[in-house]
């Protein structure tokens, strides 16, 4: 038994040496960029070239800073109240420098634009988080402040090159996220012994994470939680006070996080017997999961996974192959200190799967049920993670059952 | 019985009419402040003025647009598989705009000009979330592609007009917040009888969140839990596998919401019988706590409260009266739709406090403790969370026990 939870020992944390391989590829990338520094700011870029990390994100007062420069070890700009979380977390790193926040009238703002200045110079360029699917974690106001007071050195986008590193993962980093997989597939495989007829979407919710939880999951971020008869109307919805009966199917997905590393995926249940158009629906979502498996594999790109599933999907219900499938524009995600992040297995999508990119396999059917006022429209989307290796998709979760399982 | 959890029945959600009046409130200010249009893009501004709430911001792939304009209805420009986001929950906007996402080339940043461009022309000056403590929740490339977009009109912060408004809380609000200041009270007082000496800080962790869960507690978005031998070492700390024994404390700070409103608000726990400092440091923040509940009184200032609290610290302590005082630059803060927002409980905030303000009180003291190597530092804070009347500061959590609850 861990310290954490009942059955799955944790795998070791990212290693400093692995921090430290991760700052030095940086670099080189950097001189191929001609970025003299990157301007750090997001909790999970901070975390991937630091191992910083701590519970310190959520709150907006205070914001954090990392500088990289082109050469030498990263400089941390925070709060004197997280020194404490650096002190614990990136002891490996000896440049901290603080400040007492909050300070509405400078809030690091001048320790950012110092440390930018000391690493400026050769290209007058530094790579901030402006890219896509990016979220700068500072006031906007005061990254304005920065980008000024750096000037004449220009700000241009660092993050992609990073989130490129990002897409390849290390065995540890595998490790991690099979871990968080395999535990949060107990907790579903636990739940037809746990929901019952007559509990409500949130009671559902809170069932499902105490199931997680007791078996060691550190963080729920994301929890999708909805039902409907005979399926359910979108999945990105969260539990509401409705209470399940029989002839409906609940989905839940979710995003659990073991040391910052997430999986990403659902399973649908059915309350008494299916209808005949879940089974269906079921069915095509998991053929065309198969099939989404069976195409991620190096050499080939994110569209080919994309247009794999999708054929299963347009075959089966006699419809095009549409971006749109069943309302998402992709059919998957890669996967990690985001629990969404680059590439998307999209038609326009052409990134190129090598071994070590870790993804979701994400297909999702639309159909039609009859209701008290008509045909009522439904969906059904499966979701699983698997890690490309040199041989072909090495699935992380455990596999969806084969049908439906059923709740009585 | 709700349908979330045994015992409180939850209040009702913010009401059309009200999201209704805070668009107009909102409107009537930018006149004044010579805005066109409000340009936003974080979950809880979104919420505040509409109403739009669903598991959906976790993801970055995705981002999400209102734009409010001087006069006439909201738009709401979001993603087609958030379309049914918005079908739920702001079903009083009838402009809602939508795109195929991921769309790497183009985000809806067309649409959130075309949006901007409809409303621009009188003053030529749009508020987007530039301030002090904001998040804008969007990829900044495409800010600046929106900003660029819409030129000759001016961006300019617009987000502390609205933070102003949300500074002062309706009875709903009041209510929302106060039911989950009581639910998760209920969860620490059942604390005592769960936890065990022996248990790590992750099980404590663990078995904490279960507490909040089965008593109705929609999202655990902050969960500080820290331990150490005489007190603890930081309060921005997480869970780590360090084993509980007796001689330890043990805290637990949490910001918990419902309905989108938080409770952020801590208990400490001594496992054995406590150490005379920890005795003594327990006994100097709880009176600190009294003083700064005490100072929340409409016409005070927020530099007052802090005041209040630091005076009983620094006097207990024989120690100056300074702004950073256990480690933090401020002694509480304002609760909301953040767990964090405006305004602060320090020396140089000058917040004017008026009736409906909702604020922690959270003081800290520090000391020391002999550890194997000498002297160690140790910090014990609290914190409780108050909604000023005409009256005075009436308590929405449970006040902590008057002495260290006791684990044996």
């Amino acid at each position: 038994m861990s310290a954490k939870g009942p059955k799955h020992a944790q795998p070791s944390p990212i290693s400093i040496d692995e921090h430290r391989a991760r700052v030095a590829t940086a670099q080189e990338r950097m001189a191929e960029e001609r970025l003299d520094a990157l301007f750090i700011t997001s909790e999970d870029n901070f975390r991937y070239l630091t191992g910083f990390n701590g519970p310190v994100w959520h709150n907006p007062t205070r914001p954090r800073y990392l500088v990289v420069p082109r050469a030498g070890d990263p400089i941390v700009i925070v709060p004197t109240n997280h020194a404490a979380t650096a002190a614990r977390t990136v002891s490996w790193i000896k440049d901290v420098r603080t400040w007492i926040a909050p300070a509405p009238e400078d809030d690091g703002v001048s320790l950012a634009v110092e440390a930018l200045e000391e690493c400026t110079g050769q290209f007058n360029r530094v790579g901030a988080e402006l890219g896509p699917e990016s979220r700068m974690t500072m006031p906007i106001g005061d990254f304005l402040r920065i980008k000024q007071g750096i000037a004449p050195a220009e700000v241009v986008d660092g993050e992609w090159m990073v989130m490129k590193m990002r897409m390849i993962k290390s065995p540890a980093e595998v490790a991690l996220i099979r871990h968080v997989c395999q535990l949060v597939s107990d907790a579903f495989e636990a739940l037809p012994g746990v929901l019952t007829v007559g509990d409500s979407e949130w009671v559902a919710a809170a069932k499902f994470q105490a199931e997680v939880l007791k078996r060691g999951g550190e963080r729920i971020d994301y929890l999708i939680c909805t039902s409907a008869r005979g399926g359910y109307v979108n999945n990105s919805l969260g539990p509401t006070d409705r209470v399940l009966k029989k002839g409906d199917v609940l989905v839940i997905d979710t995003g659990v996080c073991c040391e910052g590393y997430f999986c990403d995926f659902d399973r649908a249940y059915a309350f008494g017997s299916p209808a005949d158009e879940v089974t269906r629906a079921y069915e095509t979502a998991w053929r065309a999961t198969e099939a989404g498996i069976a195409a991620a594999r190096p050499g080939a790109r994110t569209a080919d996974v994309w247009r794999a599933q999708a054929e299963v999907i347009a075959e089966a219900n006699g419809t095009p192959l549409v971006k749109e499938g069943f309302g998402a524009g992709r059919l998957g995600h890669g996967l990690g200190l985001r629990m969404c992040e680059p590439p998307s297995n999209s038609p326009d999508d052409g990134t190129v799967i090598e071994p070590g990119i870790v993804i979701t396999i994400e297909p999702g059917t639309r159909y039609d049920v009859q209701g008290k006022k008509g045909h009522e429209q439904r969906v059904l989307v499966h979701e699983e993670d698997v890690h490309v290796t040199a041989d072909g998709a090495e699935l992380l979760t455990r596999r969806a059952a084969r049908e439906i399982p059923v709740i009585d």
